[in-house]
Order: C-alpha cells, then structure tokens, then sequence
C-alpha cells in the first residue's frame, strides 16, 4: 500500500497526477503549508526533510517529484507513463522533469520562500519583483524548444505532462500570462480534460 | 560518438566523473564560464539552456546532471553506476541526485549567481551571506540521514557518488568546513583515489 502525503496547491500535485493515472491505490494524507504542518515532529519524522511530496512505499521513502514520477511509471508500466525502452528518450523526460524542479519550481519558490536564501527582509522583498521575469524567461524556453505537442514528449503522454501542469497552474499568480505561451496553454487545457487530473485536482481540493 | 561539454570548477564534474566511470569514449568540449562562453550563440545553439553540462548524444543533447547521470547508468549496465534492476533503489538514488539539484547546488548558487533571482545589489550581497548556513543545513541532512556509506547507496558505488563528491567538493568555498561531516569527509576522501575520478579531474584541468 501506497502513502501519499501532499499539499494543496503545491509541487505535490505533479506526483499525485502521476499517481492517478497509474491506477494505483494510495492513501492520501493531506498537509497544510500554512499552518506549518510540514515542519512538525510527525512528519518530520515521515520526511526530514520537511517538504511535499513524500510517497511511503512498502520499502520505505520516496521524496523529490523527478523521482516519485520516474518510480511510478517504471512500476506500472502498462500505463505507459514514460519511455521505458528508449533510455534516451527517457533522458529527455528526466531532463525536462529536472528543469522544472531545478530551475523553473526554484524561480517561482523566490516569491514566497525567499527566506530560504536569505534573512534580510528588503532582499526577501526585492526577489518577489523578479519572479514574473524568471518565470516568462522559463516558460518561453519551454513553449520553444522543449514542449513537443501535443504532450510533453510528443504523441505519448508522460509523467512529465503532469509535473508542467503543476507549474503552469502557478503562472497567474507569479503574475505571468499563461496565454501569451500557445502551446503551453493548449496543453493545460488539454490536461484539464483528463480524468487523472480531474481526480487529482478533486484529491487536492478534499 | 558522445560530445560533453564541461567547465572547470562546475557542476558538469558529477556527468563527466559518470563518463569516466563508464568507459564510453567521448570528447570533451571545456568551456570558461567566467569569459561567459556559455551565453555565445555557438554555445546556445548546442543548449539553449546557456549551461553546462550537456551531452550530444547520436539521437541529440541531453542537458541536467540528473538526466544524463540516468542515461549513462542505463547505457552501460555492464558499469553498475546505478540499480537498474530496483526500482525502489533507482528512485532512492534518483531522489539524492534531485535533492542535490534542486536544493544543494541552488543554495550554493546564491553565493555567485544572486542575479539570476534579483537585480537588486544589496540583495545580491545579502544572499551570499546565508550560504555557509544552508549549505550546512543541507549537507547536515546528506550526513544524518542520506549518505549510507560507504558509498550514497551503500555497497554499491552509482553515479550520486560522483554527483556529491562534485558538490562537496565546493564547501570550503563556500565557508563550510567539511570535516565537520564525517562520513561526507571520508566519502570525499575515497572518491580521490578512484581512477575514474583521478581522470576526470585531469580532464578537467585540460
Ligand atoms: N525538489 C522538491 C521540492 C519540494 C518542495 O519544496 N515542496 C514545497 C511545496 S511546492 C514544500 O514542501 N514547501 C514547504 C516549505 O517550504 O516549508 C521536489 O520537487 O519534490
Ligand atoms: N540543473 C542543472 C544546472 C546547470 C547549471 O546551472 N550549471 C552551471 C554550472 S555549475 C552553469 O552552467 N552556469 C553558467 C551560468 O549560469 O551562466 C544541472 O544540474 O545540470
């Protein structure tokens, strides 16, 4: 049995759509960022490291998005969540997935987690102003060389479709126009019409 | 042929380490962050990223540490650089590489590259402040809780090995002294006398 602990509106969404269309049956455990329950002794004790997503498997912790999607799809092949049999193409998954979680989650985490970086409130203040900057330079990476179309990696649907949804969804309120990156927005409206992620966005808002 | 493209003192260490761990032949392509070739149209045209390391495969380029240090373990199974038989331990393994990625190396990020997330000076300086501490932070983590030693995965020597051992490689740098970290200290200290290391370290030096 499966344990998913996850947060609504946050990076988590990725694996819990990853988890959705695995068909796999989990148990969701729902945190609250706000109210610092990531932080508490409970879940440290879960994940030390004090973030979502974490997945408890029957082994032991999985944490990191890049890796909970590539674990999914490897266990559940006959979703054909990613491509198993090309190690290149797989590279290419694993490389979009890692830009995301390296680069483009990090841009966005600048506007409410600048306290990470830095104690200084004015600096904590002056990385908020850069976010829409970061965050369109990032995307117009993304609409331009790096999504295929119709999903992610071209014809075949892949976890790495569910981790740009997740982030997508962030870009109105990094005070970034979604609509100005065609591709990117046909494939969120593409996503919202699948019922993985119908479910996990019913998942996520409880 | 496979094109890797690297430069002294950076990130792109962990791939190359994992080329030489390998035994695939490659060409290596140094670039000089500090000239800015990285941002040269030559450059861009290969990774649009502007960053190193990138791997020009046959089928094309394959950018991120976590995504080629993948790749190559799965190339060369006869290599045993990762378990590629387990996909609980791959994701273990892949789960050190992204915390790596998307946290170690952006925390060490804030000291020389401020700019990517402000143009704001003073703020610039402020973060470089906070470095020694979540550097720390992080590598407190890897040394209570990650590293099983003797090597990231335990008995079986992967290509995290390579990875943290490029990034511990930076602590003194960045104001934290590594014999604090035990088992990161004698990891280091064991990586030195691989001949795998020994050679991407002279590759390095040119
Ligand atoms: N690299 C990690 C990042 C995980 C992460 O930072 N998650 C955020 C939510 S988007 C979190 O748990 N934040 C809580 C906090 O910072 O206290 C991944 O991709 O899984
Ligand atoms: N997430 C990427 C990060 C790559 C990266 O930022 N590389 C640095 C060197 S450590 C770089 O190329 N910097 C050049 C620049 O920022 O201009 C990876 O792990 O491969």
């Amino acid at each position: 049995m499966l344990t998913f602990y996850f947060a609504p509106g946050s990076c988590a969404l990725a694996s819990l759509i990853a988890l959705e269309e695995s068909g796999l049956a989990y148990e969701p455990r729902r945190l609250n960022l706000a109210n610092g329950d990531q932080r508490q002794p409970e879940y440290l004790a879960v994940n030390p490291k004090g973030r979502v997503p974490a997945l408890v498997t029957d082994k032991g912790l999985i944490t990191e998005n890049v890796a909970i999607l590539a674990y999914l799809a490897q266990i559940v092949p006959a979703a054909k969540l990613a491509p198993l049999d090309d190690p290149f193409a797989f590279a290419q998954m694993q490389a979009f997935n890692s830009y995301l979680s390296s680069t483009v989650h990090v841009n966005h985490s600048h506007k409410g987690r600048g306290y990470r970086w830095t104690d200084d409130a004015a600096a904590i203040e002056a990385m908020k102003a850069k976010v829409p900057q970061t965050m369109t330079e990032s995307f117009a990476l993304i609409e331009d060389g790096m999504l295929q179309g119709p999903w992610v990696m071209g014809d075949q649907y892949t976890v790495a479709d569910g981790y740009l949804f997740t982030i997508a969804k962030w870009l109105p309120g990094d005070g970034v126009d979604r609509d100005q990156f065609a591709k990117v927005s046909a494939h969120y409206a593409r996503m919202l019409e699948r019922p993985a992620v119908k479910k996990a966005l019913a998942v996520e808002a409880g």
